[in-house]
């Protein structure tokens, strides 16, 4: 059971090659690449197999074209995301908008969503639903929001059962407050809704920042069947920098490696990094190097050797084997 | 429904005069008192009306005499919590410690905290479970830890299914990452255990820590049948400082009223705070003062014109609202 | 001394009516208007006197046009501000940055903005170094960075002893840490530099960002001469979310107002608020709403009574002021 | 210059075997142990040849017998920290004490410490003023608190210009907010004093408390001519965890080691870990063990070699050189 993962499938998303800005530079750090020239340079990153698509945005050239850059490129999509963020009209929301018209609007658009994952043969889509939530105190009615939210999400997943619905959450960004925030608020968003094929997306990132601990979570969303994606990045915990994996954080990383495998995870494991200023291949590749080393650790300390450390409260004798395996 | 709550029940806790201290001054800012004599200060507090006791430290004199002090008093007890950190045997966990002595220790121990409840006429008992949780990253596992916790509380509910259980949430303290850390994480272990008579305490500091809007989570205790029990307290955010309540934030405790209003929260509301320096009494006759001019102010802005500023996005309105009737 | 601020003069900044957007949503929540409309809206917003421009993006169209459209306005420009953001060449720094041409063309572009702010009748300019820092460990020689930046500045400052050169500090956002973090790192800029024209702008959002106390920052920026500027906003202690002042925070706003008092502030607040969905105006004639609400509670409690309560160590009874005053 | 350093000279300190204890359990989590035995075993420890005593509690025994203690263990002392949390009196501040008296107190306790590193051979004394600053708004005059401060130390530092007097800086605890909470307050303390051996101690956790980047602040007070003594411990950056350095973060704590050796420091590093619930051995040799890793990696990448990629902007190659020394 607790073999090594058969192979590690990386992904990465198209977005690493888009017009990458902040609020302080709306233009962006550098241009963004046509899409059939950033499925081309991810396809060429070392290391990667899959690629994370956005809806509606990367499909302007039409499906069947996307479909065939994609198979050309000789990659698999892992994963197509909605997006619910770039337009001003998702600003107080999208299925907890108080606007009706808005809430089908946003559902008929996952709905595309879904049809064009299929039609790039991948059996699940991204919601990541950054607009709703909150700003302010008194600016929503929080049972109402969760309760409109959760009645289109019911919605999507019915229309193609097949296809997996992974929720992303996030502690805030772009709004100060997100309504699925953490990995316990979307399980019980999941169990609310109450389908097999809704699950959960964990950003790695994410969870650092709203204070969790990243396998902890892992244990969660596995031991309630809901761990469907996992996105893979790093920051200094008090914001989703979108890091290179490994450059602020160790010990945590193997002990999400050996959990990963605990939990016999064998799905895309993709970077999701916003590479301001560096070169995305770059960025892309290195995390992968850093992901494929905790596995060769993980290998060279032994599955075994970890489950016994884990029978007993003290963690220094762990610590002692990363650092004898990493530092000699 | 929306009318003013008919009466605000205050409570406090016998830590207030205990000896507080921290970890550089473990003898105390000052002496604990002997419990007879801080109950009748408790007493003495404008606006108190209950008391919460913690079980075995405040009972070492016999239950009888207990039950007189706080009966002579003219006092309630608002409820009795089961100390589960103030002995080193629970350094690395109580419900979920690796050691069923433990685990059965802490159980009956807590079983003892239930006949003390209904002793006092208390129908409710708190579980603030603080050393159960981790410090460093491969020091338990996850899942083994969540399952030995709530099968303890299962048994623990299960021997007077009249008195209610409450689960008091935190983030973290004493231990550097905490088992039952957010509500969202509370509502699942509760649902998980699935009796009615376990709910969950929000100690509205704690969620400040958590990064939680207060009102979001009430809501969701509210809707999920769990909201059992209200501590208050202030804090900067980062970390559970028990403060005088209001003083840091006004504007989230206006919504924090108005919230508990909409759910017809009639229970006790009980001040915990740590008074390190501070005069005891005047921290918390400061908070109950605080409590009652919010409740006035609600009542001045009119619980009908906060319902329909919700009914739009724009947060302005509801802050204008609360500055004319605030700083005129 | 202690008497009433004369009068309180407000500005804000022309980037309210700017395509105010995100890294989601680079092409903005709203349309940016041309510089004359923002003039002319920002005259129109109750309260406001004064405006703070950005050079160059507000001088499109000339120097002359925009002296014109502030005068015409009734506008007094509070201050000119450099963009040391808008423009990806600045992505590893300005002033600091290591190639030496972007740094004569950073110091000439701020030159420029000292002659726009003398010709609008402005005696100061602001610097917001916001791409001068780091992202990553290893990417910046600490004490170089600090040399060069130092080098520039002193230059900037020398060419008109006559105009006031603010540096704004910020903890973070958007390089993942600021060369000029805190106010205290922002004095020891000032000193080295050594001259009396360089002083600091405080943002009272940032110095919450950062963790300081506001009225703490104030002090320390009036006793060594430094406080040049104030900006107005508040947010959730995380993150620089620029919002309505007051929409949060109470308590440290009063002791805000009452510290300005005390060292005698004269000069303008602006209200530098980043309005994503609301309307501009609102937010800002809010804020100003709330700034004359804390001034007149000053004025209710009395200076002498704060001067008295600070004189213990006690703070409850300032607490209960502030409470009755507002709360009844 | 930029050799290794000649050796790496470990301390830890006393209390590392005494009443380890937190607010929720002030009879600690093991029994304090004599100060002989504590001088003893941590002779005992790998790697360790210096201790930091802690002044007046290790010397309750006498003078004399402290420095034969020491001596017969064959430890150096590499500090004497003045105790100035450990006494109720100090509630309110030391130095910073409304309360003349109460400073005359705190700076004859201090010129005692200055006397007692002296018999020890030590030539410095370490100052944590950890209850010099306030919990609430409106609760110091801060100025007037600074200055008290300074005046103190001042004195403090003329009694014997040849002891080192170290000002160690940390964010917060005990008090919500320190007076001395940054390494850029602290310069500015330095300088304001304007003596050569005021200088500053950082502690490596808190200045990840404070947000700060480890190797900015050494670079910022060794450029000042304020770095004095180093204490190490790790933690999650939100709290003064006080952890087993490297349980958290590598990569910053490369950058540290190269940092040091750059300034050419070859002065004690003092293993400051808080072992609650672990063995403070194995805490201490465990930490001891990760620097003794970090300096090889340093020199196993080399230091020209970081030197040369410090001269790009490009973070990528440094974490692919720190991954593949570390993970292969």
């Amino acid at each position: 059971m607790e073999e090594k993962m058969s192979e590690l499938k990386f992904a990465t998303g198209t977005w690493i090659y888009g017009t990458v800005g902040d609020r302080y530079l709306l233009s962006g750090y550098r241009e963004g690449l046509p899409v059939p020239e950033r499925v081309k340079r991810i396809a060429g990153i070392k290391g990667i197999s899959g690629i994370e698509m956005i809806y509606p945005a990367d499909f302007d050239s039409g499906l069947d074209e996307v479909v065939d850059a994609v198979n050309s490129a000789g990659l698999e999509c892992s994963v197509v995301g909605v997006d619910l963020t770039g337009d001003p009209k998702w600003k107080y929301g999208s299925y907890s908008s108080k606007d009706p018209k808005l809430r089908r609007e946003a559902v008929e658009l996952t709905k595309e969503t879904v049809d064009a994952a299929a039609a790039l043969g991948s059996e699940r889509i991204n919601i990541w639903p950054g607009e709703d939530g909150h700003d302010y105190p008194f600016q929503v009615d929080y049972a109402e929001s969760w309760t409109l939210f959760r009645n289109c999400v019911s919605e999507i997943a019915s229309c193609r059962p097949g296809v997996k619905v992974c929720i992303e959450y996030k502690l805030r960004e772009p709004r100060a407050r997100s309504l699925i925030d953490t990995a316990a608020k979307a399980v019980i968003m999941c169990q609310e809704i109450g389908m097999e094929n809704v699950g959960v997306t964990i950003d790695v990132g994410h969870s650092l920042q709203a204070g969790e601990n990243i396998s902890e979570s892992i244990a969660l969303l596995s031991r309630t069947g809901r761990l469907f994606h996992v996105h893979l990045n790093d920051n200094y915990r008090g914001w989703d920098d979108d890091m290179v994996l490994g450059s602020v954080h160790l010990v945590e990383f193997v002990e999400m490696m050996y959990t990963l495998r605990k939990i016999e995870y064998a799905d895309w494991l993709s970077v999701d990094v916003y590479p301001y200023r560096e070169d995305p291949a770059a960025v892309v590749a290195e995390s992968i190097g850093f992901v494929n080393g905790l596995d060769a650790l993980v290998d060279r300390i032994g599955m075994d050797t970890i489950d016994a450390a884990l029978h007993d409260d003290d963690p220094i004798p762990m610590l002692s084997l990363i650092r004898e395996a990493t530092l000699g």
